[in-house]
């Protein structure tokens, strides 16, 4: 019970970031999404800072859900295959996926501003570059580890700029992806030729 | 005198959004920002949207020049220096550059949440797509324009990516250029051996 009020709390945070934006996050507001009182939410999370960082949990959690769903459809699928379908769900014309994705780049973009998200979103950011990582060196067994931890920094950033084109109307859906599947065989392509 | 003004008020408003974003920028601010009164603001730009279009802009022409500046130093230099010049001098630490950057960013940013200033954001990033596209194409002659342009698109939207990352204090100065250069460099082996 108080996991689903606190999973409540968390769903509502996302929904609010996404729909106003981090700073349109007010924890009246967030209590009448969630159906909760405010000190039920102070209760759960202290401050603003533990609502963000929470938040921030509870978004890259669901994006690994999604990403990985479908892993066990129709396989195995070959390391490369794992790797772009891992990339290219962060690309779907779903509720879920577009509200993830805009609160997570809402998040990092208002890191900039916000010294205190910077950390969080640091090591969550990390976390997803050596998931990649890991996936490419699958694909690419002989590549040294900073060689294959550049090229998943370099693929993360450009999904993290591509999804804030197409998040914001500057790129269509499917032109991202394609844009984005390009680009991991112009990185592949590179790892097996060094 | 009035183009003094109309600069200075421009120059407040790439300020006020590196400092606090665009959802911070109220006309009161920026009006004490430039030092003139809100009734000019409004006579110049009509309202914050025009302030907004105005604005990106500005900022768009600054790094024109701050991108443009140093190109006759040294010179001549192949075109693939030319654009690595151009989009690594988008990584520095000065403070015209990281506002700018931090600007643009925003605005970008932004553009998820205000659908009034998509037409205008995606227009200035084509041109800056174009452009990049043109000195691919003086790089690799015999590439055809959608494969340029297509590459463009991905080495923008990573330099918007690792320009946020690097804003956000995700990644040193020194390491987001130097993903850049080897995204540049692995962008131009693949058009090269196509």
């Amino acid at each position: 019970m108080a996991t689903d009020r606190r999973t409540a709390i968390l769903e509502g945070a996302a929904r609010v970031i996404a729909r106003r934006g981090v700073r349109g996050l007010r924890v009246e507001e967030l209590a009448a999404e969630a159906g909760v009182s405010t000190a039920l939410i102070y209760y759960h999370f202290k401050d603003r800072a533990g609502i963000l960082r929470h938040t921030l949990e509870f978004i890259g959690d669901r994006a690994e859900r999604y990403t990985a769903e479908e892993e066990g459809t129709t396989g195995p699928f070959a390391p490369h295959q794992v790797l772009e379908r891992s990339l290219l769900l962060e690309f779907q014309d779903r509720p879920e996926v577009r509200e993830n994705s805009t609160a997570w780049g809402e998040l990092r973009a208002s890191a900039v501003f916000d010294p205190e998200l910077r950390a969080d979103l640091a090591r969550a950011g990390l976390a997803w570059v050596h998931e990649v990582a890991a996936l490419l060196g699958e694909a690419c067994p002989s590549v040294p580890a900073p060689t294959l931890t550049a090229a998943a920094e370099r693929l993360t950033a450009l999904l993290e700029g591509l999804s804030t084109r197409w998040l914001s109307g500057a790129l269509t859906l499917t032109h991202a992806r394609e844009l984005m599947r390009e680009a991991i065989s112009v990185e592949l392509g590179h790892l097996e030729r060094r």
